[in-house]
């Protein structure tokens, strides 16, 4: 798959322009992000290599780590089997999490009695 | 975190009652897929201690699995940092994708050519 047929694939029409798009630690694999990318913004992704989203509460392309500088490199991009999702495989310069935090899904819940495995 | 936070901390109301809901492998840490899960299905997720989603094209639940037996085995539930998505990390009985592939990210591309890390 190259960088057209990734465009042509996703399908920004059934979220209203907008793509759910998933941020994975390239290398610890954890799971870092989800925000939402317009078709404009993931050509900006893909031409300048870091994540590019498109802000639905400030309504503007957003360049995640230009003002931190906690940028995020782009290692791959993945669109999900029915065009609806992405998944963004990144190597990122800082903490994902405006709080601070290396990934923003730092609130959980433990299920370890769930053994039938 | 209890189960009982967990439901007051998610914003259903955000997404008109549907929160985005990734699905990552507990063990290999792959993302699997992402689906919508309503407070209602959190709460049979939380019961039962598999995933259960709303469909939005059948405007059903859906226990992932039931039909197929690829059921996902929850181990973890975070939400993030504003509420608005979830992350289940799961022991998946098969595959997650219904083309059969583990994952429904299986058209990538790479950008190993980004190695400013």
């Amino acid at each position: 798959m190259n960088n057209e047929e990734l465009i042509k694939t996703v399908d920004f029409k059934k979220g209203g322009g907008l793509v759910p798009t998933i941020i994975q630690d390239f290398n610890s694999k954890e799971v870092l992000m989800m925000a939402y990318m317009n078709e404009e913004s993931l050509k900006k992704t893909l031409q300048d290599g870091t994540t590019w989203f498109w802000s639905r509460s400030r309504n503007e392309f957003w360049n995640k780590g230009a003002t931190s500088g906690n940028v995020q490199i782009v290692k791959n991009i993945s669109v999900d089997c029915d065009g609806d999702t992405l998944l963004v495989e990144v190597v990122p310069k800082g903490p994902a999490c405006h709080t601070g935090n290396i990934t923003c899904f730092y609130r959980k819940i433990n299920f370890e009695e769930n053994s039938n495995e």
